[in-house]
Formats: structure tokens, sequence, C-alpha cells
């Protein structure tokens, strides 16, 4: 079985890389080659374009940052959708909103090839640790036959139902994530106008009942204002926004979401895209608050 | 050294009955006497009023439900503040904002008698097994002297600062323990609304590192729509709506907190007021969402 | 020059009325056929299909509910732009977000047809009575060529730019006009959980600086709870979301936007979409503070 | 009769200035003494305390900044309610939240003197044209008497009810107008970001129905960037707070309004509190979407 990875970035490097451990062949690409660089030293073979790469492969995965991105390298000019094989299999890792997949699901089957939703919870650490959580849809056979893949990449591997609801539950994860950055920023804002110590703060609410547990991996980092992306901003702000869609399409009313995702929207705006998403921290205390 | 209690609720109750074990005289009084039945049983000595308590106690805790109740009982007719000795000690556990606290202490100070503000953190069962959190505002001299009473009922003991600082930690803590609660709520609806199974998503999210661990504690009567109160939702509600009051009077912007704060409202306004404050969970699938 | 009109809605109707009254042949298509009866009484021209129709048309006017619509009817089966004259030109009065109608535009240049996205501000009564106003977006010399048509059916037409410009204006107006009904609504909730009498309320901000003038025209359906509709709440709630997609995709941060948008979502989640988006008073008042 | 002012800032200078047009003998007081010039220029009398003012006066008019302000000047060290002659009415134009104003007024009848909560809508202009609104909360009786005094100032006099119904009026009409400025605000913010022509926006929306028409008046200095203060945005700030305690306390839901008072917070946390409230225009556009 030939297999091809498409999308090397923050994540899809660290995903591809543990995939080459575990596979005999694995094909690459990314719009930036340097990316690929260590992936080649390690045998992993370059492909000039993603329909060059979809060609030749029985498996091909996607990880991309954006439903537009997803869309262009698919479907877009020298698209590798029109270039995969009958029967082949595309797993779209990239984090997109349900309605997409499902979209991009039906121009899949209608060239009789097949189409998977299989987005991570996870970012740069458990990537590189295979350690990511896989939330898949699509058809239980596909799921049964490409599942050892997905477990050389992650440590827990839910099928959620059919095409769409591996993106339907990333939409619930990262909406998880956006909030439980944003109530701790805003707790720590709120505690530092009332003049408490930091570090105190820190201290009983890290590691605590009411602090989600990830916040206490960002802990060095929020002390020394160390924003280095494991998982950017601006794509933090996507996902939020995309979640903010589906609810809009299908009827949900999320008022709290809404208002964290403006939050992430001024950090944007001010500059903090390409920082990791806990620079919200930063934005919400220093700039929102100007308590610099 | 005589100490009284007065403030026999959920928590008031249990925490009075652990102090009650370790000290040799507990003096107690609520407004409504059945529900000290049980400490009087255990020894616990019956005081006709709040005054009466006071006139002979060295140490008198408060727990009482808002800053209105604690005006009233401490300063109002036959309000306990007066009948304190000098020197004595209140220790209010309250939750109230923190300028409150301040205000109370300065008309406390003013009789030559002493204040610290002792709210805790923690619910029924943690006040039942003696492992609240105490964030305390205060003089050192006081706190020294007083630190093994509240390591009854405690099983951290914070000191943070002078009077008032015990209430602004509370004020910041109950921020992330509401917005905890919503963000899990807002997270289910959205699910729900994607057609995605509640026990998968259940299993996903509680337990791992994008929610507050004290959700997990919660699943079971989450997943049976069982509220009855550990921590009554509009006390939640009261607490946000302090909190953003204090972040009013200092400055500090909080939009997610007001979000957050109009979803308890909302449940509060449709009849939700006096079940457990996990019962936003309801309120936005079942009545915000109508997803019934 | 022939004329055709696809979208006979609450605002379609009415607006081919009066483009009818003064062209010498208007062609109407609508998906359920009844709804252009009184057209077709008064001299329109059937047709069968939106192909047909743009078949023999040199301009053509579609007024349909959302982007989704629009792309159906113009690209999907059967669809009407591939069956349009070279140079024919398209006049979109449907609400759409700028992004759209520059794609729209993109797919209808490419077959050498020309494009206009042309919204409208207004609902019933100034559509019936010739008294939108259109914002333009598209080629000055084409602006120059149709500006006579929107006359008939508007009393300012407004050119804003090239092709979006006008989808970006209505964005901008549609914000101003749900926003407006929402400060509105929860002004009055606000005074009726303060006892006020609600006439006087009515007597002191309508017509008054602080209210958008428009809240007086529904003053009467207001206080008699009448909401048949002359702007579907369900599509006010569709603009406000397009608005924050807008903003979105351009990196503009609106918090009150977001919030007022979930107003209407909870409304229409609640039963309310297919009455008038005036319905938000009810639902503010009625549901989400429970003041039956 | 003998009548008082207390108080002479932006606002009530001007309202003592057009009291004393009108009657036989005008009483002042201001904190900072050269704030009554030009009033001491036409005729007033100056008082030296607050309590020496009352002492004489029959009727006495107060126009502070915050509750917090009321109650020092009225009930603290030297405060002037405790010099007030029995039956002495005191008319309270400050805006105060309507439980303050009745705790008040419980403190006055305790000493058989009147009061009645009497605030203005209306800024500068209408305060030097004696063109305000008067909501007035109090006995009929008191009112059918000083209601001419307040017709020298205002153009409008409504008589709302009991104590307390003036100041909740006043709660529902700066929720209008700091939401209507929101509104205004954000629509330019999503205009701009999509590339509207500023100009072309002011033509569209003002004077139009779907913007208060109040924003008309401001349209020269929002176009110029003059933000000096007509009505303080951090009184704007103020009293959207005070609006949402009081819907607290009575039960009400109020997103939009919430999301609205954080968005002047942040103005104000960014050092805008002493302009004009028509700055938060300033602040939406070039801090929170920094889009200078």
């Amino acid at each position: 079985m030939k297999i091809g990875f498409i999308g090397l970035g923050i994540m899809g490097s660290r995903m591809a890389m543990n995939l080459l451990k575990n596979v005999t062949e694995l094909n690459v690409y990314n719009r930036t080659k340097s990316k690929a660089d260590e992936l080649l030293e390690q045998g992993a073979v370059w492909n000039e374009s993603p329909a060059k790469l979809a060609k030749d492969c029985d498996v091909v995965f996607t990880m991309l940052s954006t439903p537009k991105a997803v869309g262009e390298v698919a479907f877009g000019e020298d698209g590798f959708v029109e270039q995969m094989k009958k029967g082949a299999l595309w797993l779209d890792c990239s984090t997109v909103n349900p309605s997409f997949s499902r979209m991009v699901a039906d121009s899949v089957l209608k060239q009789n090839k097949r189409f998977m939703d299989a987005p991570v919870a996870g970012s740069l650490k458990p990537a590189e640790n295979g350690e990511l959580v896989f939330l898949v849809g699509g058809e239980p056979t596909d799921f049964d036959e490409i599942r050892y893949l997905l477990e050389y990449m992650g440590k827990a591997i839910h099928h959620l139902g059919s095409v769409g609801k591996g993106s339907s539950a990333k939409m619930v994860v990262n909406s998880m994530l956006g909030q439980a950055m944003v109530a701790f920023s805003e707790a720590i804002a709120l505690g530092k106008s009332l003049d408490l110590d930091n570090d105190k703060l820190f201290e009983i609410l890290i590691g605590g009942p009411l602090t989600a547990p990830f916040i206490g991996l960002k802990e060095e980092k929020l002390k020394n204002s160390e924003y280095s992306p494991e998982f950017p901003l601006k794509w933090m702000h996507k996902d939020l926004n995309l979640a903010a869609w589906s609810a809009y399409e299908n009827n949900c009313v999320l008022p709290a979401l809404n208002a964290g995702k403006e939050i992430y929207s001024g950090a944007k705006a001010n500059g903090m895209g390409d920082l990791d998403m806990s620079a919200v921290y930063d934005y919400m205390i220093n700039k929102l608050n100007n308590k610099q």
C-alpha cells in the first residue's frame, strides 16, 4: 500500500515522521519544500505536486490550514483528487467545518474515490510523540482498513460516525480549547486588576479542579511571555469561527463561544495571529486591559 | 478561646461540623434553627441571635449567601458586630466582592475589633471532608493566630495579603468555575446540534486536557439530569455578577465572563436558580437551544 | 432591452411590480409559481425556469434568500448563468456576503457575461412604494447603463465601487438594523424588570434621539404582538451571520454584533424564524427573560 | 421658596444657570469652586459646603457623577441631608441605579424630609438650552409642587411613578444611548474592514431609519476625531454598569448590553475615560480593530 502525505507544517511534519517510521514508503509534498528536509533525510519520497503524489497512492493524508487551502489543493488547478486512483482513500486531517467535509466527500465519491475526515486533537508535542487523538468520520469498513495507520500517529482513535462527524467532534474539542484559554486569561486579568500576586494565582488555579489541565503545560511559557507557536492563534480564531458557522448552520446558540471568538479576533487584529494561541493571555492582560 | 459560627447552609453546616470535632466548644446560629439540629446533637451550643453569639466569642465565623445578607447580620438591627468584644476576630467565609470586604473591615476596625475575609473554594463534598481551599485576606499576625482553625476545615490555606485579597481571589476562582461549566455546556450543545453522540463526547472530553477536572465529578449527574444543589446556580450567577462589578471597579475588561454571566442569568430567569449551578448545562441544551 | 426577474418573495414580488409598471416587458420566474399570479395578471411573462428566462434577457435581476439559493439558481443543475447571452448583465439584489459576490462575479466574467451586486435597504413597504435604497457594486459603465431601472424601484441609488461593495454596504446596513432592534428590545426588557410602564417607555424612546426611527414604524405591531413577517427573523439572523463571517474574513472585531447575532439565534431556535425580525423583542421579553 | 443646587459639572452648571434665570435666589455649591464662577457672576449665591447650603433651602437639587459621590455628599462627614429642614425636598438629578435611589429615599424619609429621583436625558446642549428630558420618581404631590422648576430646565417632564422609577427610566434611556453608539461604531468598523468609503457610509446611515438621530449631531466630530466631553465615556461605562447591576437585581437577561459595556470598559482601560462617550467609535476602529 502506497501512502502519501500533503501538508508538512507544525503538525503535519511530525505526523508524517511518525508514519514514516512505520511504513515502507512515504510520499510527501509541501508548498514550501524546505519543510520536508528532515523527512527526506529520513527516507521520505518527495513529490513535485499534490497531483503527482496522488497518482500513485492508495491512501492520501492531508494536513492543511483552512477549508480554503484544502479546497485549492484538492480541487483547484492541478488539484489532486482528479489524479487519485479509483477506490483510493483520502484522509483529511485538517480542521475544517463538517459541512465542508461533507461537500468534499460528495465530490470525491462522485469520482469513485473514498474520503474520511480525520482531524486530530493535540498540538506539537503529542504530534511529535504519536499521541494525538483522532476524531474520525467515514464508512466503518474504511475506518477498519486504515485504523492501524492512525495508530502510528495517535494514542486514541475515535470513530464518530459517517463523514463529517470527525470534523464535528473537532469543532467541539477546539471550542473547549479556545474557551478554556480565554477563561484562564480573564481570570488572571481580573486577579491582576485586584492586585493579586500572579504566581500565587497560578499556584491556586493550575493543577486544580477548575482549570483545564493543558494550561499547566503552558505555565512556564505564560510566565515568561513565550509565545512561539505550537498552535497559532490565527488557527484558533479560525476554528472558533468555523464552530460559530457550524452552529449557525445547525441552529445552535453559543453566546460565550462567540464572545471568546471576538477576543481571539482582537488579538489577531493586534498582530498576534502567528504567535501561539496562548498569546490571547498576553492580549487580554496587556492590550485589552492595558496593564503593562 | 470561644468560637462562634453563623450561617449553617449547605456549606456552613459542614464547615461548622468539622470545627466542632476539633474545638472544645462551638457556638452556632442560623436563621432557620432546624438546620442546626445535627450540630446541636453533636454538642454545638445554640445561640438565639448573632448578637448574643458574638457577645461571648473570641472568634466569629460567618458563612452567608450574599453581601446584603452579611451586611444585615453584621450591621443591621441587632447586628452582631457591635456586640463583639474589643479585639475579637470576625472571619467572613462568605463569597463577597473585595470592596465590600474592605468596607466591612473599615467599620469593624473602627470599633477596635478585627476582621479577615476567608472565603473558600470547594463545594459540598470538600466542605464535608474538611478539604476546602481557604483564600484569606488580613493581617499576618491574625492569620498566624487562626490558621489552625482553618486547617480543621480545609486542606489548603492561602494567605493572599491584606483584607480584601481573600475575596479577590475568590472572585477569580469562581469565575473559573462558572466559565468552565459554560464552556462545557456550549461544547456539548454544539456537539448535539452536529448530531454527535453525547456519551462519546463525554468520553472524549472528560478527563482530557481541555476539560476542567471538576466536570468529571458531575458527569453522572449531568447524564441523569440530576441537579440537586451542591452549589446553587443563583449563587454562581451572583458571584459572576460580583466579579463583573469588581472588574468594573478596577478597570478590568472581561467580555467572556460577562457573556457567561448572562447565560446563568437566563437560567435563573427560567426558574433554575435553586438547582445546582451545573443546571446551566440543561438550560443551554434544552432551553436556549431548545433541543429537548 | 429584455428584462428578467427571478425570485418573487416578499421583496422580489414588489420590486418586480414596480419594474413592470415602467418597462415594456418583464420576464419572471419563481420556484412557487403562485407567487407570480398578481404579476402575471398585470402582464408579466412567465418563464418555466431560470435558465429559460435567462436565455432571452439582456438584464436579469435576482432577489433570493441566501448565498446558497443564489448559488443553486445561478450555477446548479439547469443554472441560469450558462444560458445568459454574452454581454448580458446579472444584477443580484439578494443579501449575500461580499466575498460570495466576488466569487460569483469571477465565474460570470469568465463566461463573458456581466455582474453587479445590488442589494437593497428597506423592507416590504419601501419595496411596494418604490422607495428602496440600492447599494450597488460593479463597473461604472454598467452602473450608468442600468441606473434608471433601479430608480423604478428605489428612491436612492448608491454606487459604492467595484463588485462586492454593494454587498459590503448591505452587511453594514443590516448590522445596524439588527442591532437597533436588539438595543430597543433589551431596553424595554430592562424597563419591564424595573416595573416601568411599557407605554410610557415607548412614549419616551420612540421618536427620540436615541432610537432608530424605523422602530417607530413597528410601534403598534410591537404593542400588539403582531409579527407577520416584513423581514423574517431567520434572514436577519442569516445577515448578522454573514456580517460576522465577513468580519472574520477581513480581520474585524465585532463583540456586540456577535452578541446580537446569538440573540436572534436563540429566537430562531425557539421557533420564531418565520416571524418578523421584530419578534426578537418578544423573545427577549417573554422567553429569554421569561416575563410573560 | 429657597432653592439650592449642588454639583456644577458639565451638566449641573448649565441646569443651574437655567434655574437661576427663573428663580429669585439660587444657592450653589461645587467641590471645585471655580466651576461656579459664571453662576456667581450672574447672581447665584455661593455656599461653603453642601451642609450649609441645605440648612436654608426648601428644595435642594443634586447633579453628581456616581452613586458613591451622592452617598458621600448626602450622608458622609458633614453630609447635607442631616442639615435639611423637616419637610424640605431633595431632588437628585444624578444618574444612579434605582435600588440606590430607594435606599437613599428610605434614609431621607426617616428624617422627615422628602426625596425624588429626577435624572435627565440629554447632554451638554440640551442642558444649556433648557431642553432636557426629566425622568422623575416620587410622590405625585411632590411632583406637582416642583414640576415648574423642572420646566425651567427641561422640555419634557415625565413622572414615572414612585421613588426609583426616575432612575429606572434613566437606566433604560442610557442603555439605548450606549448601545446605539456601539452599533454605529461597529457598523463603521465593519465597513472600513470591507474597504468602503467612510463618508459614503455616513451619508447612507446618518439621518436614515436605522440610525439613532443623536449620531447625526456627532457626525462632524466623529469625522474630525473630536472627542471633547459632552458626556464623558467613563460615565457612559458607569451607567451601563449600573444598568447591568440593576438587571441583575431584577432578574433581567441582557447579553448585548453586557457586551457593549465591555467595549466601553476597553476604551476606558485604554485611557479614553475622560473623552466624550463617542470616542468609543475611535476605540472600536483604531484600537480594538487596529485600523489606524
